[in-house]
């Protein structure tokens, strides 16, 4: 069965062409900087997204014209997966990730879950054998079930949390069977609705408590995968625990499991928290714990979720250039954890949505891989900062110093000379960079 | 000279008075619970927003009537003592706060600054001999003088960073002379206007340097009050490096610097973040880092920190709710950081602001209490995770379980039963607290 | 088959009982200012939320517990028809509203639609026969089917405006048929995902058109109900053309439409907007336009539609301050447009709901009342204005005076005498009104 | 006296050129689709953020390094005069803009104020003698001055209305005198602190009588220029009643002025009132009162006015997007109501803000004017709309149809067939667009 009828394998020796599903300016093999463009940016299909979801929203049912839309129960799922990578093929995506409910329905029972899962894992598989497309990530969803009502880890009931455990333990089998570069934990409804009903510190002791069973459990079956969490603010609770990075830091530092995470970092979950995409990469990069990314964005203006595939080149640069200044993503990847919008329902949005991303993060790659190379913001940091390089800021930076020695220095200055931070030059720069490299 | 003409002592013998002046429900020696209101609550007067704020905002200039405007440099320095102790005494404020530069102008020289402060840090604490006012904390302005304007200890230039180490250790001696209960890290411009031009990393070390040299220099000259970090998201700088209370618990244990730090939380401060202050207070209670509050309140709907006197009874109960939970504030206290709005700019004002403010938090106190006494949020909450206390949950809690004996336990379970959060029915029981309490 | 086991009818009379199915301050027979509260409030229970909604989020399927969940089909749309009656008779409701498809499930064809339309109509008018139960208003759902992902009314497609019509057209006869004080129009999908696809002229001109269709159609069938518009600013589409008030106003006068519409004013749309819920209705109301209002809550820090049960006491005073000012409702009234939490899933949660913003409008109604009788705000503002009632303020009023006369008197004025606005003091007294009015 | 000295003239023949302090894009003289791009850009410079901000924030003093600080008086005023006409000409402004108390200080009397602007405007009149700097609109500030703190044409008090008369009367005057093109009407504090002191109703009356003999007297005195209401929502006050362009039309039409008044769009404000710039470019365009645009913008993720110069591509684009499909801006321009960062004192940065903003305008046009020429969107639109030109479709838009023929048509509908909104493949398209045009 052929399910995206009028797409071709996108042809990059064309990607220049006019065709609308064609690239015009990623090209995996096209180098940068040493590395090809597919080694740098590890573009991953999230299956939920591209390949389960139906258009619904809050006001409205599913609309999604899909050829699959005709199957259920196991049937639906084994066709979901032959669609899946006929897509991986035609849009030549490196990597996939998923959710445990994406591939498989849940069973009756646990056991008839597991069976489920089995069945299609074993399928994914087979079809990974043939495949250049390889899991970057699978997690367990454990918020849409009714069961979850009140968190997983983090839920009233202890027989919940026990449930979330066997969910999660399956999912690390599932992913050292598949190999997968990491597992994923989005925290899903581990938060609150209200404090008047909540017993925050024993919630957030009990997923500290989880997060060490899930390590020892992969360090006993060796999964040596990387863990990540993934944080966002708010929606479905209204306050989740893992807010953003800095959050979670807070919270692995003290449940002292820092070195057995990094984070997954999604542009739409880093502006409902009130910071840009870039912040919280920059936050991850320097606390080295910058592990993957999930590749989307959302509208400045609602407050919700809206998971747009990523087309704003402002920050899809900034984005490339934290991950260069990293030296690369590691295991992680680019997910595009994006949706179509509900008018965007032919599948040929599906094609149009990955190249508008896949496109906009190459340019964003191939601008902040200049801006790098010419030093632009380097040069101006290295500069500015320059006063600690040497005497009294030497001494700060190197330690050999106290509040005598440094009133002592304070009461001998004259008038402190500062410089302009130059924000709007950097801007238009800025602005040069990103509307002329692509032209050279 | 006498600066608030029209306003008499308050009289709290008639709390319940008509008088517009007068109390309807705070009423220091009242007892709620063994202490007197006066204990528990400790009021302190922000000297900022109350003797040295002028109404100007960024469309406007001052135009607050004050009868110490006719006074400039140090006579208008001293002015204001003499009006803020007679405020203190009219308004019956057990506490105060304030910033070096508030009560001192600055001089031309570092020298001349410590004058100024010497000078009146001298009066006042004469003027503290014969008053009941004691002083909450002190901090330093870091973040209105043209060298700050980069930041302070987060400076591009290592001159400002010793310039500030002077500044908090003037302050730091002025919170030992006059016996200050805490001293306070309000982040002013620590943070940054565009990622562009700025190395976050170094910044934050330097940071952490700052505050050990504080904590260093403190135990030094034996100031033994509680060192607190305010956090807050943004404004003036686009990203402050305090954003919240988690941004804060991270930092603070990165640094090694836990022990020695807790939170002075600002309501206003809390929304701007995208947190009710009710959570950051939770957040802080929990890792037992709950040191003082700023007492106001913002505007849900609006996107700056407009300071305004707290009158949410909702905000006040809530925060009262987890300052008792709490054990109370400790050394901590309830500071007004908060200002007339720019049309109540008479004289009286400010005592109506002032009033407003502490009876709302006298009722707040009151509902709590009531609340506490009554088991109502207790009682629901110790059932609602009562599955934790035996079985599964106490094996979990304990730490005597792992992934397997979690998944065998899942694999026998039958339908899994939750009960209803009744976040509805818990609002309108406190909506009937809040209604009733004073009534009876 | 009784659907409620557990809840009896409420019991009036013992309102004050500590039963937590009681209402502790709404008594719908209780006197205030000459009318009972019944007749003021006109309470309404909205079926969508309370009958239909099944708990499902963006993030989670269906939990909600109902004992109708068995059936599907007509028989579930019959079946509901029961339980509402039995809701409305225990909650005693005097009022409820419904959209088209919430009470009779689409057919394959528009014909069978309105088949079962007319089946489950004619069910409905026969309980009305029995029940004290009226119709507030009814509405069309152009929403949620998929032909509607463009809109309705605004959609780009010919056919799926007349569909609408159809639906529109129908809605009326219902609402004739069933006595409806109201029609309610609010724009579900009228407006834009993005401008780069959008002829925004020809939208608004399209629903210019429709509306008066409309408004003619009424009028040829003798439906008299008064026609509202809904505002809402955003969700589900990126932008809504009926943003808030003011918009709604200027597109009604611009379509020459102001005379055949009122507004019918959500509170939680009102936030999404940028405004208080009191804005709005101020809004509409110093334009005559203030028809009825769909009385719920947000949360000011989530950005989607919460649709929370109202329980701010705040919130409903100021609501019931701006009503009693309007002179009342007219045939509006206040409708539930509120669903229980996801948490909340068990069937006494939705009296809960109903109870908890029951009595928080029936608390709004005795505060604002006794400001109103107390001329507690009206005071402040006549003396606040009196300069406009006399001299040079009364021939600016009356239309006496131009630049060159105003300009004479400002030339010879000397310094202006401005007053304090009370804030401070004006939300002060507002507390005392709304701890105190209650125990009185 | 030379107040730039480090900067000369503008070389435009070198606009190409690696000098920071040339600009890259914008060459006035160039011609798009038949005009400059001077002619049709219309740039103007702020007088209050270039020539009298000070970098002053609400939490720091004023910081900016400007050659006229040594002045006061009337003697600053001047030299302020001298400075910004050798700015004009360094930068090659064809415009700019003021406030009445950005160019003369107010005297001790409304008379003596009078003569200081009659003085001030006599200079600037002669150096407009020789310059090629024409002044695009002038305005009156209403809002700085403590008599404003209740508002001007919306004050409580008659004395401040009148006093508000005279500024406006004095204003167009000048305004005729140096030949504006425009008068702009910013609602300053025109709004409220909270409702309840505020009679809403007169306040707005009275604001329709101010715009009435506005109108009267610009007729009188025969000044020909463009009234423009410029929308805020929020800032100074709690609510601005010019919120946003929908809010200002239904005020207009209320009050039987929308044939006299345009709007002046900025770009921040449309955001801070939950719009993008380009929505509220069309709400006006399409209303046929699309006057003139602040060009500005703000930072999505911060709730005030954050006035920065305009660099972000997508919204330069967008607006002239609009601004072409309009015919150009008339007697309007872009205004830059844009002031550099407080880190960004120098005077160079004045340079670098307006360079910034002049070629992110410049690219904004040619990326426009090429999708336009392309019928990129127009041909996408035509056929997405196309029903509505023939048929049922027809008959909508030419009013031949009514509720009995819309339903008829709509029973005899089989399936709707709705096509895809193509929302990412537009995004990705204009991507394109904006990295290939200037490529060309």
């Amino acid at each position: 069965m052929v399910f995206f009828e009028n797409v071709n394998k996108i042809d990059f020796e064309g990607h220049h062409s006019t065709n609308p599903l064609a690239f015009k300016f990623y090209n995996p093999e096209e180098k940068v900087s040493g590395k090809t463009m597919e080694e740098i940016l590890r573009y991953s299909v999230a299956y939920w997204h591209t390949f389960t979801m139906d258009g619904t929203d809050p006001f409205g049912s599913g609309n999604m014209i899909r050829a699959w839309n005709k199957f259920s129960g196991m049937d639906l799922a084994k066709t979901r997966v032959e669609a899946a990578f006929e897509f991986f093929e035609k849009i030549n995506a490196p990597f996939f990730c998923f959710h445990d409910v994406d591939v498989a329905p849940e069973g009756a029972t646990l056991q008839e879950t597991y069976r489920n899962l089995d069945e299609i894992v074993g399928m994914i598989k087979e079809y990974m054998n043939t495949s250049k497309t390889k899991l970057l990530w699978n997690t367990a969803n454990m918020f849409s079930h009714p069961r979850f009502v009140h968190g997983a880890a983090t839920s009233v009931n202890a027989d919940v949390f026990a449930y979330s455990s066997a969910k999660v333990k399956k999912g690390l089998e599932i992913a050292k069977d598949l190999g997968a570069d990491n597992y994923v934990f989005w925290g899903g409804r581990e938060g609150y609705e209200t404090l008047l009903n909540t017993d925050m510190k024993l919630e957030l002791d009990n997923l500290g408590r989880f997060f060490h069973m899930a390590v020892d459990y992969a360090k006993e079956i060796g999964f040596t995968g990387q863990f990540l969490i993934e944080p966002k603010p708010k929606e479905p609770t209204k306050h989740q625990y893992d807010f953003d990075v800095a959050t979670g830091l807070a919270f692995l530092q003290k449940y002292d499991l820092q070195n057995h995470f990094k984070f997954n970092i999604e542009a739409n979950h880093a502006t409902l928290a009130g910071h840009t995409f870039e912040h919280e990469l920059r936050t991850a990069r320097i606390n080295g714990m910058l592990g993957s990314v999930d590749a989307n964005q959302g509208d400045p203006l609602l407050g919700w979720d809206t998971d747009e595939f990523p087309t704003d080149l402002y920050s899809t640069t900034l984005a490339m250039y934290e991950i260069l200044q990293n030296g690369g993503l590691g295991r992680g990847g680019l997910n595009f954890d994006a949706k179509v919008r509900r008018g965007s329902f032919e599948p040929e949005d599906l094609f149009y949505g990955h190249i508008a991303g896949m496109d906009s993060f190459a340019i964003g790659l191939k601008v902040a891989q200049k801006l790098i190379e010419d030093k632009v913001l380097e040069s101006f940091i290295e500069e500015r900062y320059s006063s600690y390089s040497e005497g009294i800021g030497k001494d700060i930076v190197e330690g050999n110093t106290d509040f005598h020695k440094l009133e002592e220095y304070a009461l001998q200055l004259g008038n402190i000379h500062n410089s302009s931070g130059r924000a709007e030059r950097l801007k238009a720069t800025f602005n040069q960079y990103l509307i002329s490299v692509l032209s050279e």
